[in-house]
């Protein structure tokens, strides 16, 4: 199981630093193995899910100064590479406002979620034009989507600064609450607004979202969805895939 | 994160042995945070899953003779220990075939998935009278439920011998397999037989078995049903606040 024990053409597995919510690093957890192709349980991949919700709000350090999340997410990567993780994944993406700090915590890989956003959009024939972006007020404020979409080619529009807060926020709460179904309808909101400017493609930028939007709902858009924590897990599946 | 790293008073991780199948463990992972009661993310309780599938067949080994998964499911534990959990649960009926060897390849409790489905019927109200058991060949052949529940004053009533193959091992091979909707036709007619034969209660014995027969769909059934992974998560949020 960790790096010494096992044989050296066993494919190490992922570390998930998870935590950023629970509900959604489980989530992704589960996505790895419905997203794998596999007939039996030893052709999925190995995983290792640190899943400890007392990681400091992400959103909350990044705006108002409130306690760092870094060191809880340093401690929790490098509780992964002692466990015989060979690459990092981390769902969430405000996480991802500290991702060259996240890197410099180890030696070991550690995929960027923009970046597999930008793959999906790509993989959904998205490859131009205005993308839309939902997402925490730290994860907006900050342009983490704005700029990964610039720099591929896309025009990223993201909500008013009412509708971060009507839409985004309390949406994601409700998730982060349990009140999965609560969740729906202000995030379909956030979704419809983007529409209506004009966005053909909408990022559903924090791991919470995909949890208010549920996959049979997705065809009541007109637009194209692309769900943060899916296009990690693809790209994480790929990526593990590879390195075997 | 780690044992030596946490304030003295925080809650220590559950530890998750997994992998057996991995849809199973990281379903498991996921209804520990849905079964907890918490407003916001950090009323949850830590978990740390090792989902690595390449953990031997239980099934073929015990009745095969095929390779022991004891010691790479020894090694998960320990990997689990050293990774800061303070308590295990493995979410694996025939796992369980093992529990005395993996008990003593820790320091640490590890909570027993039968004791857990006991509890569970009695919450559920069925405190005596047949009680079917759906499992795997293992399992049902060695006894893990039958045991347990006569001990607790229970008749457990199992499938012919047939029947096991037609419904039980049909419907877990599909699960393993990411055939869920296929799953539930062999499954429902395992409960269907148990209940014509007088179940009161039918355990779902295998943790492949609740993902065959969603929770929508539990009605439909003229009798209770018990949820293995579902009784493993309600005894390990109740140890785990009891510790805290």
């Amino acid at each position: 199981m960790s790096g010494q024990q096992q044989h050296p053409s066993a494919p190490r597995a992922l570390g998930i630093l998870g935590g950023m919510g629970p509900l959604a690093g489980a989530t992704f957890a589960l996505r790895m193995v419905q997203l794998t192709e596999a007939a039996v349980d030893q052709d999925h991949i190995p995983t290792i899910l640190c899943n400890d919700p007392r990681i400091p709000d992400r959103s909350s350090a990044m705006l108002q100064g409130g306690e760092s999340p870094l060191p809880a997410m340093q401690r929790g990567i490098r509780l992964l590479e002692a466990a015989g993780a060979g690459c990092i994944a981390v769902p969430c993406n405000t996480a991802h406002l500290w991702f060259d700090d996240l890197k410099g915590a180890t030696r070991l890989p550690v995929l960027n979620i923009a970046e597999a956003v930008v793959q999906n959009l790509r993989r959904h024939s998205v490859v131009q034009g205005k993308v839309g972006v939902l997402g925490t007020p730290a994860t907006l404020a900050l342009g983490l989507y704005q700029r990964a979409l610039e720099q591929a080619g896309y025009e990223a529009i993201v909500p008013e600064a009412n509708d971060v807060q009507r839409h985004c926020v309390a949406s994601i709460a409700a998730v982060k609450a349990g009140q999965i179904d609560a969740a729906w309808e202000p995030a379909a909101q956030g979704i419809r607004a983007l529409v209506a400017r004009g966005a053909q493609a909408v990022v559903l930028g924090c791991t919470e979202l995909p949890l208010a939007v549920p996959h049979h709902r997705r065809g009541e858009f007109d637009c194209v969805l692309t769900d943060s924590i899916d296009a990690l897990a693809l790209a994480a599946i790929a990526h593990c895939r590879q390195q075997h």
